[in-house]
């Protein structure tokens, strides 16, 4: 072998193992601004109009010269999580852990036997739940998620989410969660997003297992709260959860909660009802590229369908309103390959 | 050249590669564990207790299978602003903001002339306005910091950020921060530590320049607020900042805004006056490895010396127990070579 060819030899090994490593990928864009390791194109989406809006946004946001072009640093893509990242039918999630809590806070509490909405959590009477309304549910809250603190919170909710089942499917809760969604959090991620959760659930209840199952680590989950106090007891600090509310993180909250967290206006959201309407106005009234998806349930063979009717994820005017105001609707029945995942739990 | 020699070559080439690359140093460290790119440990800062403190604390937590081990995402340090990052003296930056706001804005407001704490600020009577107390500061920071919206008020501080100069030395307030902190701040990022600001000033005049001057994202800012709500104006959605307090980020407040941002509790700590006496109590009774760090200004010839009788960035509490806690106390006289930067400002 010559020196000349010892040195073609080294420098296609040295760029053998740089693409090996991809390394040597995409080199127009920015530094940090694509993952090394490539991820798969969302490959529960079938080809559509949903997953090329996707692919296209992502394309252009990261085009290095382009006029889509977005700094690393500004992109923010949050995402709602109650039928957006996982199942809200036949109930809110937080609201079978609620149930659970009563069950399990009844025997030190018999006066909840005769008193509503307790009552009819401990018989399971979703009927007479719901219609105990908004004060009833936020009593359900208060004594089930205040009067301990935040640590005592996050293990009983770490607890209690690695053993509670669905009750229609059996499966783990954190098992869920659709697949084509984590698919798109580690795709975007990989694209230099930062994802954010912004939920009109408590913040300390999607917290504990947000990171395991999507990823999302704490500081980047936002929702609901409870107002909490510190306190140094026996010389140990703790945070105590009163039974207050502090800020409710739906409707006008979403865009509210955004500001007071992240400090910056996203470039895509997601969500499902329109709970998530001025989430979603609020991210595509920026300027520059953006995206805004709605996840529509309309698969009842494979999960639930569901929209202007339901009480649970209502969704109406966002419907209405898609089309005009440049909202991607994505159809379960027809966008998603598969919706749960196959696999076993994290 | 035999085939076993080519093999050789080429896993020489291979590993020559990822070495230049920095992929196999610190085989020890976990992933993301060190950083790739040395940063210089601490130039800024003499040898002496407190040092070798910071840079023991960042060994240890960075040892893989070491007993002091923290795996990067739990990494959190939290750092106060005023007096911590940069200079709180003669007074806050936020006040000389408030005062030059109500300049500003006094030829709309002829009543102002007339009434305090609005008299004194337009005549820049800072005894008087100190004498006016919580309810007159209050007053002022309403009238200057709200009735606007969100994106008016990020504008109006990076606006007056660019030109506003410290009363003393004649520099650009961002460029009264303390060199041995930015350096801090880039090493414990170089080590995986996400840095977090715990203001007790206003989140949004702290975040439109943190990024630039401290390389901390707004995302990772946490401070005072005021209420905002959400409205859509002639088709344009904003978010109208209310004249009603929503959250004060100071003393028992910055655990309770720690865990509502961040959602887990920091490794270290760093703070100068007794307004950060609970997040360094919060930090370290935490298990494992801990720091928290004390700021003292004792150094009058550099900057100012001050500590138990002062009003701004009183420290008592935290001097005396700051030894029997196991806390650092640096001393800027001793601890520091430098304490602004000595280049222009970014």
């Amino acid at each position: 072998m010559t020196g000349a060819g010892r040195a073609r030899l080294l420098i296609t090994a040295i760029v053998a193992s740089l693409v090996i490593l991809g390394i040597v990928v995409n080199r127009d864009a920015g530094p940090a601004a694509r993952s090394a390791d490539p991820v798969p194109a969302l490959p529960s989406w079938n080809d559509g109009a949903a997953r090329t809006a996707i692919l296209s946004f992502v394309d252009r946001v990261t085009r290095a010269g382009g006029p889509g072009f977005v700094p690393p640093p500004a992109r923010i893509a949050v995402f709602d999580n109650d039928g957006t990242l996982w199942s809200e039918q036949p109930m809110y999630v937080q609201l079978a852990f609620a149930i659970d809590r009563v069950k399990a806070l009844a025997p030190s509490h018999p006066e909840w036997a005769g008193s509503q909405p307790f009552k009819a959590a401990l018989e399971g009477d979703l009927e007479t739940l719901a219609a105990s309304g908004e004060r009833g549910l936020s009593a359900l809250v208060m004594a089930t998620h205040a009067g301990i603190t935040s640590e005592e919170f996050e293990r009983i909710v770490q607890d209690w989410i690695a053993t509670a089942r669905h009750p229609k499917t059996g499966r783990l809760y954190t098992e869920m969660v659709y697949q084509p969604m984590l698919e798109l959090l580690a795709y975007l991620r990989a694209n230099g997003l930062k994802t954010f959760i912004v939920s009109g659930g408590g913040i300390e209840f999607v917290r504990p297992w947000a990171e395991r199952v999507y990823g999302v680590p704490p500081e980047q989950v936002i929702g609901s709260s409870v107002k909490a106090r510190y306190e140094v007891r026996n010389g140990r600090p703790v945070l105590a959860r009163l039974p207050e509310i502090n800020f409710i993180n739906d409707e006008e909250g979403k865009p509210v909660g955004i500001q007071q967290h992240i400090g910056r206006r996203p470039i895509a959201a997601f969500g499902n009802s329109d709970g998530d309407f001025q989430m979603l106005e609020w991210t595509t009234a920026g300027p520059g590229t953006r995206l805004a998806l709605i996840v529509h349930h309309d698969d009842d063979a494979r999960e639930a369908a569901y929209d202007r009717a339901s009480h649970i994820g209502r969704l109406a005017r966002g419907l209405d309103e898609a089309a005009t105001r440049g909202w991607v609707v994505a159809s379960i029945a027809r966008d998603w390959k598969t919706v749960f995942p196959t696999t076993t739990p994290k």
